[in-house]
C-alpha cells in the first residue's frame, strides 16, 4: 500500500474543522461537517467511483466490478464530539478508501473478479453529540431507527436534523445500496490492545448499555428570599441523582460497569432563581446485562426516595437500550487469518463503545476491527494513535475487504435484531 | 385613590409575556420587556408629562411642578425572571404611576406646591436572569457600577447588553433627573407580614449578599469507553460544590443564612461524553456579614480538599458582593406616621432580596416598602398577593411621596456606598 498517500489524508482531514489542542469540533451537519463531507465526495468522484447520498445524510462511495451483485460496505464516520478527537471515525473512513482505492487497483490490474462489489461508507451522525440517539445514520440504514422520526430530532436550539441536512445541502435521495457484508476499522478507545502490545483488535461482541432520560421538577423561587427550608430545588435534587448514577459503579466488580451523566439543561438558569428543572441524561454500560439491569434498578429506587424526601417530582425513562451484539465467529476466524499473514498480532476484545458496526451486524456479518490508542482516551483533544499502528490498520482493512469481496463471509446470515433484542 | 383605575392597570400588565401558569416572562431587553416599556411610556405621556430613556435603558415620567428643582424618584422595575411572577416589580411601578397622578391632580387642585419635582422610574434589569448582575440600571444611575462594562456584559447567547437595549429601542441618550429622594413599594416576598397579619412592612436593611462564580475544569472523555477510575469528570465535581453550597447553611442557626445554585452550564452537554467543564454561580445571603464570610471560607476549604480529590481544577471568583444597607432612621419615622394615619398596621422588616432601593439608597435618602405575599413565594408563577392589599399599598406610596416631595427628608443625608461597604 501506498503508506504516505494514506497518511497525507488523513493529516489533511485532521485540520478540517481543528481545533487550538490538535483535536477536532465537526458535529453531525455542521458547517465544519460539511467540509469533510465535499473532501469525500471530491475523492470518491476523483478516484472514478459513483458518489450516493441517501435520505439521512449517510454518503457511499460505490465500485461497480459486477454489474448488479450486492455490496460488501466499508468505512466508519467523519462527525466528532464537540472537542472531539482526530481519529476517532475519520480514521476507519480514509482507511477505508485507501483500502478500496488498492482493490480497485488490483481488479484493474487483472486480479479475479470478485463476487461481491465494494462501497465505502461515511455514516451520518454516529457520534450524537448534537442529535440523540447516537449511531444514526447506520441504525436508520438497517432498519434499527426510523427515518422520518430520525429527521424530526431536534438539537438544543432547537434545529432538526431535517433542517441541518438540507441547510449543508445533505439531505439526499439515492438509494443506499445493500451490504452482503460490512467492515470497519477504529482506534479502540480504551487501553488493552497497547498494555499488551498488540496490534490489532478483533472484536467479538459489544456491551450491553442503556440511557435513562431524566428529568426533576423542582419549584421555581427566589434564591435570597425564600427560606432554605421552603425550597424544593430541582438543582440539589438532580446533584445528588448525577452522584448516586456516578456511585452506582461501587456495587460492582472494578472496571464490570461504567456510568455518568454527559447532559444536563436547568430551567429558568438564572443565578438568583432556584431551578424548576433539569434534565439530564444517565448512560450505563456493561460486559453483563444483568449488571446494568441492576445498577438501573438501585437506581430507580433511591431516586423514588429522594423524590419523596425533596417532596419533587423525577420522572425516569429508559431510552436507547442496545443489547450485547456478537460478531459472527466465522468473521473472527477470518480476521485472525488475515492478521496471521500480514504478520500483525491480533487479540479477541469486546467494545464498551457503540459502532456504526454493532447496529450493521444486524443486516450483514460484519467485521469490526480496533488498532491502539495511547494512554486509551478519547471523544477529547489529546486522543492519539500512531502513524505505524494506522497504516498496519489500513493493511488489515485491506485484507479483510479483499477476503469479504471475494465471498468468504458469503454464507454467513447476520444476527437479527430480534434475536438478540 | 381610583383604585379601580389602579387594578386594572396592573391586571392588564399582568397579560403582557403572560405565562401558561398566571405568571409573566419578561426579561430585561427582550420584546415582552418592549411591550411593557412602551406601555409605560403611553401612560406617561397621557399624563402629559416629559418621558425620558437614560443610557442604560432606565425610563423616567417626569412631573415638572417646581421648575429645576430636584426630583423625588418613585417607581420599581418592569422586568421580570424567566417564567416569574407578575408583581415582582410591576406593582411597585405602577402604583408610583398611580401615586404620582393623585398627587399631581392635588397639585393641579391647588394643593400647596411642593419644594420638590416629582419622577416615576423603571428600572433597567432590576432581576439579572438575562443580563448579570442584577439591579442593574438603579446601580449605575447611583454610580455603583460602570455604564460602559454593563453596556458590554452578555447573555448566554453573547448578546450584550448595548445590542439588545438597541434592538429594543431604548438605548436611550436623555440625562437621568437629580434625586433628591426615593422611596419603592415591593411585595415582601417572604412571610413575615402574612403570618403576622400586617399590611406594610417598612424595609430598615437588605441582608449581607454576595456571589461565587465557580468554573470546575475536568477532562472531557468517552463514558462509554474511559474506565471509572480514569475519569476526570467535571460534573460529578460540580454536584459536589452544589450540594456544598446547599449543605453549609446547617452550620449555622436556622434562617440565618440562606444560599445556592442557580445558574450552570456544562461542557460539551453531549450524552456520550464526560464533561470537561462547568460553570456556576453560588448565591450567599445572611443579615450577619460574618455568617456569610464564614460560610463562604468553609466552601474555599472543602472545594480546595475536592479539586485536589478528583485531580481537578476548581477556580473560584467572589463578585457581586454587597454590604449591609440600613435605610434612614428620619425615613423609617415617617413611614411609621403614614401608615397610622392610613390606619394600615406596619412593622419594620429586612429585607433578603435586592432591591433599586438599595443602590438608591446610596445617593438619595430611600424609603423602601412591602406589601404582604401569600405563602411568601416569589420568582414563580404562583407569586401572589391580594388586591385589597395592593390598594392599601398604593395609598401607602402616595403618603410617602406626598411628604418626600414636601420635603420630609429634605435634611437627611443618603448613607455613602464607600462608608457601607
Amino acid at each position: 500500500m501506498n503508506s504516505a498517500a494514506f497518511l497525507t489524508d488523513f493529516h489533511h482531514v485532521a485540520t478540517i474543522g481543528a481545533t487550538a489542542n490538535n483535536g477536532v469540533d465537526r458535529q453531525a451537519a455542521t458547517a465544519e461537517d460539511a467540509l469533510t463531507r465535499e473532501w469525500f465526495a471530491a475523492w470518491v468522484q476523483d478516484a472514478g467511483w459513483e458518489l450516493r447520498v441517501d435520505g439521512i445524510g449517510n454518503m457511499f462511495g460505490l465500485l461497480e466490478w459486477v454489474p448488479g451483485a450486492p455490496h460488501i460496505i466499508i468505512g466508519s464516520h467523519l462527525d466528532s464530539q464537540p472537542l472531539g478527537g482526530r481519529f476517532d471515525g475519520a480514521y476507519g473512513v480514509i482507511a477505508a478508501l485507501h483500502a478500496a482505492r488498492r482493490l480497485d487497483a488490483e481488479v484493474a490490474e487483472g486480479a479475479e473478479l470478485p463476487q461481491f462489489n465494494l462501497a465505502v461508507v461515511n455514516w451520518f451522525n454516529e457520534e450524537g453529540g448534537r442529535f440523540a440517539p447516537s449511531i444514526m445514520g447506520s441504525s436508520v440504514y438497517a432498519g434499527l431507527l426510523d427515518r422520518e422520526k430520525m429527521l424530526a430530532v431536534g438539537d438544543l436550539q432547537g434545529t432538526t436534523v431535517r433542517e441541518a441536512l438540507a441547510g449543508i445541502g445533505y439531505l439526499g435521495t439515492a438509494e443506499a445500496p445493500d451490504a452482503a457484508g460490512y467492515a470497519e476499522i477504529h482506534i479502540e478507545q480504551g487501553r488493552i490492545l497497547e498494555r499488551e502490545g498488540i496490534n490489532i483488535g478483533l472484536v467479538d461482541s459489544s456491551w450491553y448499555t442503556q440511557k435513562l432520560d431524566i428529568e426533576v421538577l423542582g419549584e421555581q423561587s427566589h434564591t435570597g428570599a425564600t427560606a432554605m427550608a421552603d425550597r424544593h430545588d430541582a438543582l440539589v435534587a438532580a446533584s445528588k441523582i448525577i452522584l448516586m448514577v456516578h456511585d452506582v459503579t461501587k456495587d460492582f466488580a472494578d472496571e464490570a460497569i461504567v456510568s455518568s451523566v454527559g447532559q444536563l439543561t436547568l430551567e429558568p438558569n438564572s443565578p438568583i432563581v432556584v431551578a424548576r428543572r433539569v434534565h439530564l441524561v444517565a448512560d450505563l454500560r456493561s460486559g453483563d446485562p444483568d449488571i446494568v439491569k441492576a445498577a438501573r434498578a438501585k437506581l430507580l429506587k433511591d431516586i423514588d426516595v429522594l423524590a419523596r424526601e425533596h417532596d419533587i417530582k423525577v420522572n425516569v425513562k429508559d431510552f436507547d437500550i442496545r443489547p450485547i451484539r456478537r460478531f459472527p465467529e466465522a468473521g473472527l476466524e477470518l480476521a485472525d487469518k488475515v492478521a496471521a499473514n500480514l504478520g500483525l498480532s491480533a487479540r479477541r476484545i469486546q467494545t464498551m463503545a457503540g459502532h456504526d458496526s454493532v447496529a450493521m451486524n444486524t443486516v450483514a456479518p460484519s467485521v469490526m476491527l480496533f488498532i491502539p490508542s495511547v494512554d486509551g482516551v478519547s471523544h477529547c483533544e489529546r486522543e492519539f494513535t500512531t502513524d505505524a499502528d494506522m497504516v498496519a490498520g489500513v493493511d488489515m482493512l485491506t485484507g479483510i475487504a479483499r477476503e469479504l469481496v471475494a465471498g468468504a463471509l458469503a454464507e454467513t446470515p447476520a444476527p437479527s435484531a430480534a434475536a438478540l433484542a
